[in-house]
């Protein structure tokens, strides 16, 4: 028999606000979670007013964390919430996550984890001191047949790496002057709020993520080329060049002024015995080539996939699931994560602070003119 | 404000049920329906169980939909479901779906909506009588680029449609001999349980729907060619010819023994002016050509689709949604239809009737030896 | 040390003519024909001067087929041609190519090979008589891949055929008054030029083709539903159930009016154990599934591939050929059966017979109102 | 009326050269060529038989370039040759080019033009000087929808160029022991004949000139990071970092280790009002947005393309064209360039001193380990 609903609050996400909503249903897919509180909006009754109309208790709705986390500590333990999610801009993640944990929660983060190195690092103190682990939404780390490559990695089937080559184009920066109304600009432009980076800490970060996850090879030294359009605050395409633990080389590169394009996620992984690519546009396809043999197309809901793959699936073949799917994989096995304490391959803090020093250590390499640096100091030690 | 939940019941859909589970997904993803009852399965432990992993409160699951509606009648009105999906194999449709309307329930019903016209006119009629909707499951027709397909074509964007092609094609059952855990196949080949065709009623019911539902036009008259494996009592692929009530001409083909295919259905519809194809496997695109100017690819998300385009639609361009987030599109428009009394789009009982009258007409055609068949004798008179 | 080159002749392909330039190019693709003479234009300065415009001696250049056998007559024999390409309207094929191979001209005849059966039987009896071949120009057939699919089945990789779609579309006749440099819609729309079909003896003749050539299995009947755009002498579209001669049941879909569409033409054939899909626009993949394993690409160029595949290929994978190299791979491969005697693939003489009896077949079908019509009498007795 | 075939000789592309063959065959589809000599091996016999295989008379066939032009000096004016194609690895390019030129014979040149930028220099210098001209085997700058982009940027259709995506990524090289029989590779990883580079000389200066060519924006500054698989002499995987002269940026990736890739050469180009994408695996699509607008698939052989486009294509739309029809639009149009002494597209001496400016730049930039360096000493003072 199933365990009961967990608990789960959320700051941010209130009107407006486009992950947010997204949060909300993929924890709704899970069927393992109540979103019961919330802190939607710095105005107390227009937090309310959204609160209900997403079906919660007038009372449990605030104008801000601290509120909230106050009235949840006056709850009887069997009310409160089992699970926090952070969806504000980045600048907030590291005082609000590192509250809950200090009162027992566990989190699930938006990432970047945070705006610093030294900020992650709270967080990931604050979770191993409370023992409360946190989650981090790396959405494109739980398609299922982004974890099938992983597996095939793991298991060898394309050997040794060798190149690994990632890419994640937007075109909705493109415009020199944005329209008014494009609010999820406004606050990823804006150093204060998003960070010391724009584009690398939107995409670039998931772009680092998954090249890094999917092979089980670390970036050791990288070299960093980040453009800005003129008037902006923060970088809004970048390349870098990579290279790996094993001494593979890779090329990354995020924009988010290449106009006309939507979200073009893609990697592609060359072994020594052969080679692995998926693109976002098509989630449900892998293709594999061993060899020089011919490209195989593994398809998700396949009974022959990895079982973790099959675990993270909800359809049979041919029947196409996406992104909201994808991030309803991270919440669900953030639960299976709590009910059991581990995780097989769920995204958490440590991968949070990787983030965090691939940021910074390619916000370092570009300003010093594009220099090969360290990914952080002490992989350099 | 949001006005408060419905409520649903469901009849079917247990362990190992494939699209039950899929219902129950998509109404939690439109987070404006609460699962309150069912009636999983005959053995009352364990329907109670099964109800009781689902979050059900132990006396509200039950052997049957007798018992449900009985319980549910003993229930204040404010307590009592509002909608009751049935998930059951086609021939307990009409039975289930009848007395849930004369309750005053609304009925969600898996397709095809009966066995034969006769029954799924009888639901009608139930609907008609008690002024309650019956919202059917043609998921494919809530994809958003599906609907703004039916938007461009009622724009006259294409102009008059000459040509209409549809397929659906799938390979599960092209093995002779089944493997023994392949329930789906067990109910779907039996008369008794699916009515008088296997893939006609499965699969080539959606492929009918969509060729008119999307144009506009209504099939007049068909030939068709049925087969069937040896060993089986009912059809497992299909190809017909169609004429259209303008004089377009068509095609459908449906198979289910397409060995090594999936799920693929596609559509493309030519006019005097334009054409437009769609294929599921990348539902969230929309060929659009006009005259022999370049094809152009539509895609979900976009401000420049139609508004009812859009407003099925979840992310932003480059996000791919899927299959449940069509089936959950269908559930929150029956929402808004129970809550506003009217809907743009949603596939309702006359559609269901409709298709019935389709499958009847196409096993004519094929046992007279492949004849022109007037799709319905009302249609012909 | 390769022999010395043929020689060619060619009647029709004047000044516009599409097919005839695309039949030059081929043969000179090839490396191992001379075009030496030809009758180009029924004005006799017209063909002359065409013919030095192609580099031909002027008194090689006539007014028609019979100056032009005349005159190769009249030529010492290590001089006279050894072949003659027929790329003049359907009407005249048959005399053409029977004149030519009395004279023991090989023939190298466009397709479909006549207007009748009758006309058919004639040339495949003067071939037989003469000992000269005729090769028929199914391009689609030389395709490198095509030829792969067609060993594949051979070989026994998908078992034996259960499902034969194939499908052949264009738009270049969709609009109903075409614009007046379309010359080739005017003799093709022609029956006195055209014979009795207009997009089947066009189009559907090739797809008529594919179908038994890649299968090896025979059309045994049929039935057709052609159409016809509203003042035009010949059908534009067409539809066709068809019946293999192992039982295996087949969609033939074939038109000009499909609005936007170029040349796209596709298979798709299902067998006990697998599958094989091709499809024009992309002519050097061939999709390969076995059981429901994951679709494998094969990819022309490949050391893996048949040597039959291989021997038609000119470059390494990844290096598009295209419709040219198809056509030159028929002159290639006639070249080789002049020399040698036989050939392991090129379609014959024998494959125009029997095109021509299945537009026959399709014909008396669709005007008998839609009827199953076994392909040829012979067959159905 | 045409003029007279052109004369052509060929400096390598003996029994078993890949590219000397493809030569031949682009040569020939022309029309307008025709091969009189050649000096196929060193092995006077074997090179005088190869040369009768292909149909030259035998005392036109040599042991070395110098023999051949000795011979074509001693003929009469007519019948010498108009031009020769340069086939040999890199090495001896300058050497025959110059001689070639001397001698007032025009040169088509393989890419890259020389082994540095002295020989290039040197080649550019005898061709004005002797007012010959040389063409340079760019294939792929003349596929038509390569040269449609290329239009459509100098048109103005997207604006200014921002940011210039080129890739090309091969997988022939992956295996570290090649196969014996690999010919290709053993003088291509040779510094004694290849020059100073692998891959960049091979592939990436390919991709470097389409950045160039299509954009018509010029490299000024690069950074480059390139690979060599232990026990190799010369680069065999590169990534280098673009920066144009009007500010864009750009990323060029080439690799010959990519396993399981076959020919896969791309760009994308981003501008302010909207991108170009191709691809080669698909080479008669282009796709173009403007704006967010949807893609448009711009497609080989339509009338409404730019009339340089349409003139070197063969086909109407949906017969693919492919790398033979490219090359042969190179050969075609040097035919044309040295009949009227004008060319508006053809890849010249000068694109070739650009080419070995850009490999020297990257290697000296990769031998500094990784720095911005000018793409030659003129640009930058």
């Amino acid at each position: 028999m199933r365990s009961r609903k967990l608990r789960m609050g959320m700051v941010g996400g209130g009107p407006g606000a486009f992950i947010g909503q997204i949060h909300r249903m993929a924890a709704a897919l899970t069927g393992e979670i109540s979103l019961v509180c919330g802190a939607f909006s710095t105005d107390p009754a227009a937090s309310r007013e959204f609160g209900i109309t997403l079906g919660l208790a007038p009372e449990r709705s605030h104008p801000d964390y601290r509120a909230l986390l106050a009235a949840e500590a006056a709850l009887p333990p069997q009310e409160r919430i089992d699970l926090l999610a952070v969806v504000t801009p980045n600048a907030s993640h590291c005082e609000i996550a590192c509250a809950a944990l200090e009162r027992g929660i566990a989190v699930f983060c938006e990432k970047p984890l945070a705006t610093t190195v030294e900020e992650a690092r709270q967080i990931a103190e604050a979770s191993r001191r409370n023992a409360r682990p946190v989650a981090l939404a790396h959405t494109y780390a739980a398609y299922p047949m982004v974890i099938e490559a992983r597996q095939r990695v793991r298991r060898g089937e394309i050997g040794a790496i060798r190149k690994i080559m990632v890419d994640y184009t937007q075109g909705w920066l493109a415009p020199a002057r944005l329209p008014a109304e494009q609010k999820q600009a406004a606050w990823r432009m804006d150093p204060q709020r998003s960070g010391p980076s724009g584009c690398l800490g939107d995409i670039g970060v998931h772009a680092a993520h998954l090249a890094e996850y999917v092979t089980g090879r670390r970036i050791t030294r990288l070299l960093a080329d980040l453009g800005r359009t003129a008037g902006r605050a923060l970088d809004d395409d970048a390349a870098l060049l990579l290279r790996f633990d094993n001494g593979a080389r890779g090329v990354l590169t995020a924009s988010q002024i290449s106009i006309g394009e939507e979200n073009d996620l893609s990697f592609r992984i060359y072994g020594e015995h052969g080679h692995l690519r998926w693109r976002q546009q098509r989630p449900d396809s892998l293709m594999l080539a061993i060899g020089d043999g011919p490209v195989q197309v593994l398809r998700a809901g396949h009974s022959t996939l990895d079982s973790l793959t099959q675990a993270v699936s909800r359809l049979p073949p041919g029947h196409p699931e996406g992104y909201i799917e994808s991030f309803a994989n991270l919440y669900k096995e953030f639960c299976t994560q709590l009910r059991s304490g581990s995780t097989a391959w769920l995204p958490d803090v440590s991968d949070g602070v990787r983030g965090m020093q691939f940021i910074e250590s390619a916000i370092r390499s570009s300003e010093a003119g594009g220099c090969w640096t360290p990914l952080n100091a002490e992989d350099a030690a």
